[in-house]
């Protein structure tokens, strides 16, 4: 257990009213208050109570920056440690100033996350709880925030404790069988058990099956916008964005630098990769553009292609057709204010049973449409209701499956009567796998690792 | 006066830690009260207490963030109204949310210095005070900070309020000498009233002293480095700067935008910008550089002409050398490393009287002795004792000026025995000029102005 007195800049860097600097560890009261000046000491204060004052530099006594000082004490802390946050103004000298008067009275700069990661130590948070925080910090749409404060207050914890609660139940029952042969109630056991490792299997799978939609809130969608130039791949992009963040032009071609953003769908973060555009070209900067594309459509898990309504289809339409299909991908018939030259049901024929609709991007028609489509697309039924605990963090995904596959083994091992003391194993794998998520006996070096992706002062 | 409530995120934007919103007025505990969710009402806190809790989506219930709440009574705060400072995670969602959220319960989003100028508005702060916040927040060295900070504990705001004390006081004088003549103290009075507002008039020229420094202190030294290509510009920027902001080449003349930075030379900020190099040339994207260097001469307060001691002097260095003549210059010879070619001697006679030091920006040799010679150009010798009062506002150096116009009106005025009423207008404009630096009866149109330059949430 680390006992040392942390401290850190905890607001983004930047010019504005407040900035905070978060100290926290045994000293952190005494620490603060040998740099305070105020009305009264830091070290008579009752916790959760806040003090304005001046923070002096040590050896000249020169004022470094009026602040308000809040102190917590343990254990009703982020930290579960005595916790003092300056409140001092927003500029980077006076936060700067601050900050090294604190390090050279004793507290130690924090890492990355080191403030997270004492409150998981200490027990306030577990696992899950910690990486819902920098999952809510970089949340792109209301929805992923959401996701990730359900994860943050606990709700997939309280499952894989559940499951594991019964999971434990069994192992118990099992250490019977194993222990007291004589009891002779084998058989009966084994079904019994059979039938609840199958239930706790269905349970992961239910976790399992939000995982998609879980991701697809944290990490947004990947989009490809694709089509001839000067279909309006970037006025779609624009539409979306609903602000001006890529040129839209008339010269083919022009958009030449791969541009991503991100955008909010009804709650869904499409994750938007704008490219050059895909044809055979001779112009070297086209060609890594087209050459990105390729590489974006295989990495894509949305294709908008773009066609237009006001010209027949070419080789390159065709082409951009057929290597839609494998994909997730909605076609969009742009420019309807023109003249049809389009045939329409030529499209259809190619495509298949991917969506179709039909836009005038210039007429701001069609995008209502277009953005049902692609909710559609990746909001299954029961997603809509809002309040479901969903897996979102790849790591999670990655325990929860792992979970499975033992739980499947340990059926597989009960329906071929394999000794009971191969299926407890099995149990006791699906046990810890469960326990990783919520960082139960997880080795220090991965702990590290999850929250060195933090940001400093959290 | 204003009495509504308003709310704003006071915080940079980014993603960390935490961020800060911050709501004043007479409604604030009981807007955020509606959205807070924690252990007991904010109505019944006690003022500078913290609270731990959840606000809530009011529609919905649903969380948007787990918060601590600080309420701070009127009249000990910032803005002297009730004041509540919620505590988020640091995302740009859980912000958003928490702020939409306060500004849908009857909230209104605050304007850019709205906080500050309540502070001023309900007398907690003067003018120059609240002027010395937002230069405190833009500072870029300590010194510049520590200028900020004196302004802001009210120093130069003590000193004006001094001096108006005086001319107040003769004033009083004046009136008895024109109300009641029959005393016929006329000639007395005249004497003693020159002597005191002469010894005003030496206070003002005290404080203008300072303007200089104070200026230096606050907006920086604009900084030109001049000189052939290749000679070393960029190195010495990056020297300076201790870090690789600019792109150092060997490749003539491939520094071709203007580049702007900050560097901080014991205590004094340089704005250094960079060129292209002054030379003849046909090269277009050059010229401009070159174009913008003789542009960037003419507004410099330091340059700093750099040139080769491995190679004779040429034309340019000669039209340069003459060219800085009637600048604020010190010139380096540089690449002292190499084999001697320039005649240093023919250099100091071109120069006079300039500081001339020899440099290996390549060895790390000379650049204390450059330092040096900036401080020493910059920081008389009172200006290095550091408690002084300096006058850093361009608002502020004006009015000055302008009062110390009016003292020396009033001094001619007794000097050439004007009717002592005639006195009496100079005394009081110079009593009103002295006024507006605080922000005494200062146009509102002129205080929305200045508070238009702070940023949001200040």
């Amino acid at each position: 257990m680390e006992t040392d007195t942390i401290a850190a800049i905890s607001t983004p860097v930047g010019e504005a009213g407040i900035a905070v600097i978060r100290v926290s560890g045994p000293e952190s009261i005494p620490i603060v208050d040998t740099l305070y000046k105020g009305k009264a000491s830091l070290k008579e204060a009752d916790t959760h109570t806040v003090h304005y004052g001046h923070i002096l530099e040590p050896k000249s006594g020169d004022t470094i920056d009026e602040v308000l000082v809040t102190v917590m004490k343990k254990p009703r802390t982020f930290t579960r440690e005595d916790v003092v946050e300056i409140s001092c103004h927003g500029g980077m000298v006076p936060v700067q100033g601050v900050l090294e008067a604190l390090l050279s009275a004793g507290a130690r700069l924090a890492e990355p996350g080191e403030f997270t990661k004492r409150a998981f130590l200490n027990g306030r948070i577990d696992l899950s709880q910690a990486e819902a925080v920098i999952d809510l910090i970089r949340s792109k749409t209301d929805r992923a925030a959401r996701v990730a404060m359900h994860q943050a207050e606990g709700r997939l914890s309280r499952l894989v404790r559940r499951l594991r609660q019964e999971i434990l139940e069994m192992l118990a029952h099992l250490a019977v069988n194993v222990d007291y042969p004589e009891y002779d109630a084998e058989e009966m056991t084994a079904q019994l058990l059979l039938d609840r490792v199958r239930s706790i299997g269905k349970e992961i799978d239910g976790l399992l099956v939000t995982a998609r939609q879980g991701k697809i809130f944290r990490e947004g969608i990947a989009t490809v916008i694709i089509g001839r130039p000067n279909v309006g791949k970037s006025s779609l992009l624009n539409a979306l964005a609903q602000e001006n963040k890529a040129i839209v032009t008339e010269i083919p071609g022009t958009t030449r630098d791969v541009i991503e953003e991100y955008v909010n769908v009804r709650g869904i973060p499409l994750r938007l990769v704008d490219t050059a555009g895909i044809r055979e070209t001779e112009d070297v900067v086209e060609r890594i553009g087209v050459e990105r594309s390729h590489q974006a459509l295989n990495e894509a898990d949305l294709v908008l292609l773009l066609l237009n309504y006001a010209e027949p289809l070419d080789e390159d339409d065709r082409q951009l057709l057929r290597l839609i299909r494998e994909h997730s991908a909605i076609v969009v018939v742009n420019k309807t204010d023109l003249e049809p030259e389009l045939d329409v049901g030529e499209v259809k024929e190619l495509i298949g049973d991917l969506p179709l609709i039909t836009t005038s991007l210039k007429e701001e028609r069609g995008l209502d449409q277009l953005e049902e489509a692609i909710s559609d697309l990746f909001m299954e039924g029961k997603a809509r209701s809002a309040d479901a605990t969903y897996v979102s963090n790849a790591r999670h995904i990655h325990l929860l499956q792992q979970a499975r596959q033992n739980v499947d083994d340990a059926i597989r091992g009960i329906e071929s009567e394999m000794p009971l003391d191969m299926v407890e194993i099995d149990l006791k794998n699906a046990w810890e796998s469960l326990g990783e998520i919520i960082g139960d006996a997880v080795a220090e070096d991965l702990i590290d690792q999850i929250f060195s992706q933090f940001c400093l002062g959290k």
